[in-house]
């Protein structure tokens, strides 16, 4: 019977987890949340299991069990901060949505604590941390592509536009002023920045 | 008289550098280059004042005189890593000239002892390792706009075209990729970023 496997499991007793529903979502909720914090305050060297717990809490053994390394533990605070006050634009205009979201990226980056964790992403090392950096930024690229996808529905756009190559050119000169300090993001860096890439596509 | 404070300098007893004159460029050498090597080899976190008196055969305190911080010793390696077997291309095209210099940065980015390089330089901390890191990315920006100022001059582009504006756009979606792995750099990475560059100037 279709759907019988997710039915059994819900009322397996060998996954507690599924049984305490509302609780199991609240602690995930608060080691989310304190992941964040404590990355965003002592930066990667200061993301430790302890540390965590503490902030959110709850037992180290309870994070233990769900995010086994610290590499788990980074993955879901990026991804955290990716989704966190940073809805993608959708005004129904693409250079609208463009200086949007071009402006959210070059007000996170100029936030110092921000541009630690970006750093601190950087140079994580080890397969988790390596997880984490990359799915940090496949989902935000991901995400942002949706601006292209709804520009190539509005005509806006060719139907074949690349939207991560588009969203990488826009964002990228953002994070490597950011990153390696040679030239400031200055007031005119929004608007020079989306009629470039912008003449790449029209 | 013009000129005359150099012309005392080089005879000033206090200033043994420039009396040895050949010796102290043979040392400038070694340790420069020492301190490339160790980077290269051992990272940012293994770049210290005796691992290059060590490698460059010379006493610590010929080190320390000149190149007081890690910081010193980074910047100077990291300008060396800039200069060394990279060219700036001059080709006679702007096409050309931007193929190889992408090229060349595709290459050096898929070098795991380079790429540990840069990624060092990302989270150096400190007044001297952030003037490395700003030091060398202006460097090469500088040397690479040459590029474009030598295609204003052929009329190849316009006159008002911003060379630093142009080189980043061509390759920081290469940094991009090689720092945060959201997606490959392929096969038709090099030719497709250029098209995208030149459509945004002609």
């Amino acid at each position: 019977m279709p759907g019988s496997t997710e039915v059994a499991d819900v009322t397996d007793p060998e996954r507690p987890a599924r049984r305490t529903g509302g609780r199991s979502a609240r602690v995930q909720d608060q080691v989310e949340g304190a992941a964040l914090a404590v990355l965003l305050d002592a930066g990667y060297s200061g993301l430790t299991i302890r540390a965590v717990a503490q902030a959110a809490g709850v037992a180290e053994t309870t994070v233990y069990r769900r995010w086994p390394t610290v590499g788990d533990l980074a993955a879901a605070a990026l991804l955290r901060l990716a989704a966190r006050g940073n809805p993608i634009p959708d005004t129904g205009s693409l250079v609208e949505d463009l200086r949007l979201l071009l402006t959210q990226v070059t007000e996170l980056l100029a936030r110092p604590e921000v541009l630690r964790v970006v750093r601190s992403a950087v140079v994580a090392e080890g397969d988790a941390a390596r997880h984490a950096r990359n799915a940090f930024f496949q989902q935000r690229f991901a995400a942002s592509s949706v601006i292209v996808e709804r520009a190539i529905a509005r005509g806006e756009l060719p139907p074949d536009t690349d939207g991560l190559r588009l969203i990488e050119s826009l964002v990228g000169p953002a994070y490597m002023r950011a990153l390696f300090g040679y030239r400031e993001i200055d007031d005119d860096f929004v608007e020079s920045s989306i009629a470039s890439v912008l003449a790449t596509v029209r």
